[in-house]
């Protein structure tokens, strides 16, 4: 089978990509797994450290051109993975881009999917962003979507989309929450979360890196290795198991950023935590304050997904995959 | 103040234009109520016995179309109340005509509104049909949106959108969930729920009216003058009262389609209910059972919204209004 995944650049479709390669093989929705022919990364950057691999190929394309969508999602396109996206702190700030490619965009790999006639399966990667304003300490299945950002709303809009184009037969669409991310190697990206990586991923390298929010704030997460599996088994859940609503959060962790820093010190030393300047920012810590600090994914849970043992762990797995 | 009210042609749209023509002025977010000087009816059926008055005009206009809606919402426009839909059963069976009316046509209004750069106010006719799924047998206001139609999915998108576009300051936002409104005048329409107002509104014409779903089904309704008050209300709520979500239900009360020919008899006769022709519909019956029978609306009914006491001041307000 040919599998598409968007975003493909980013370091999430690369890592996804890998695993793919690796596995050899992918099920939709819970039918017979069948060998993977092709993996095609795309994206509007190109992609750079590709693994050599007959079977993997680049292509650089905008997902808001429609045509450009439609050379891309061609068929024999059977599994796509959605994770374009203008991340949050730029969609806030750029209205206008960020509906054009997180919502436009979206419409368009859907719509491009609908249009092979064959329900190809897709994974939609949504956010905890769809949530905000007035939160419960502990987040749960049955919290309405409430999103206080235009990322989050995007993203809000988009699931509801997905399961529409699920329900009408036109595609085999998911779409899963992604806690907070860590550690994302490479550089700091425009999420307003970005510094949560940077603060452990930097002082490792032996840089320094900013913390721009209080010890005390605490955030939910969920490791590479961890969320790449969920994507693959998300693709791979039988339809039925989902019921009528084709979305859900992943489990994740929840931690607060001093404990981040007293864990990377036992795991690397003092040296390497004091290389963290605490320097607030207002700005970051008022968006980091209104999200949710913690989250019972129960639903995901009980289909058998998976967060990370502790922050620990997530280090340690950061070290062993990117050092 | 310039008004306009999309769905022009429709009952509702004219109602709401008589009333704000007799009251004569609007408040908009409960700044101080201005004079209105003009109200423009759109739609894209032209619109037939209107009130000969100087301040009323009707304009045909194709809500999918960006420049057409631009050239209806000019500088000077402050109120906007976008009831114009597709409706329920026509959105499930042409999906590309529904995303285009109800999802794309409402962005256009809230994208040209946006560009007065005078932060107008606006109202948006949304629906229960933003829930679906496992219900509980009365909703209540901390209900997740799970659309399960097509018409329902594109209502709780533009409800998403709305919010963000009030968040941001570009329109000063609101949408409501109307219950079935009856008794609806006119012809039947494409709507699931149609029946529901033909087997009132017919029979007291003297003619026999086809009832498809089984005398126990309950539905929840709210009538015409009900629902033209809590449009004016809506436009003329302070933003503060609603905080940050500025999505409700109205309130509106559960009757059984029994309880409905009941009340009818009582009212206009045996003769006249024994017109309701039983002729169950598996299709309709489905989708009706698929439907949340109640609701408490604490939110709307905390701002002062209010629902009829009973059928029987509904079938009353019918006649005094239609016959």
């Amino acid at each position: 089978m040919d599998v598409i995944i968007t975003g493909g650049a980013g370091f999430l479709g690369k890592k996804l990509a890998a695993k793919l390669l690796e596995r050899g093989h992918l099920s939709i929705g819970g039918f017979e797994p069948r060998p993977i022919n092709r993996i095609t990364l795309a994206d509007i950057t190109p992609a750079t450290g590709l693994p050599a691999d007959h079977r993997l190929q680049f292509r650089q394309v905008d997902i808001t051109d429609f045509r450009a969508v439609q050379e891309l999602i061609v068929p024999g396109t059977q599994a796509i993975f959605h994770l374009a996206a203008i991340v949050s702190a730029d969609a806030e700030e750029n209205f206008d881009l960020g509906m054009s490619v997180n919502f436009d965009g979206t419409r368009n790999i859907l719509e491009a999917a609908r249009r092979l006639g064959t329900t190809p399966g897709l994974v939609f990667a949504s956010s905890v962003a769809v949530y905000g304003g007035d939160l419960p300490e502990v987040g749960n299945d049955e919290l309405m979507l409430t999103p206080t950002t235009s990322y989050g709303t995007q993203k809000a809009m988009c699931e509801l989309l997905v399961n529409d184009y699920d329900r009408k037969g036109f595609i085999n669409g998911r779409a899963i929450r992604l806690p907070t991310i860590v550690v994302r190697p490479g550089k700091p990206n425009k999420a307003a979360s970005t510094f949560a990586s940077s603060i452990l991923r930097d002082p490792l390298a032996g840089k320094t890196a900013i913390c721009p929010v209080s010890a005390d704030s605490k955030m939910f997460f969920l490791s590479p290795r961890r969320v790449i599996n969920a994507f693959i088994k998300t693709m791979e859940l039988p339809s039925a198991s989902l019921g009528v609503l084709k979305r859900f959060t992943l489990p994740g962790i929840s931690a607060s950023i001093g404990e981040m820093a007293h864990t990377l010190e036992k795991v690397a030393g003092k040296e390497t935590a004091d290389k963290i300047q605490w320097i607030p920012d207002p700005h970051i810590q008022k968006i980091v304050s209104g999200w949710m600090p913690d989250y019972f994914a129960q639903r995901a849970l009980g289909l058998g997904f998976e967060a990370d043992e502790n922050i620990e762990e997530i280090i340690r797995a950061h070290i062993e995959d990117e050092l």
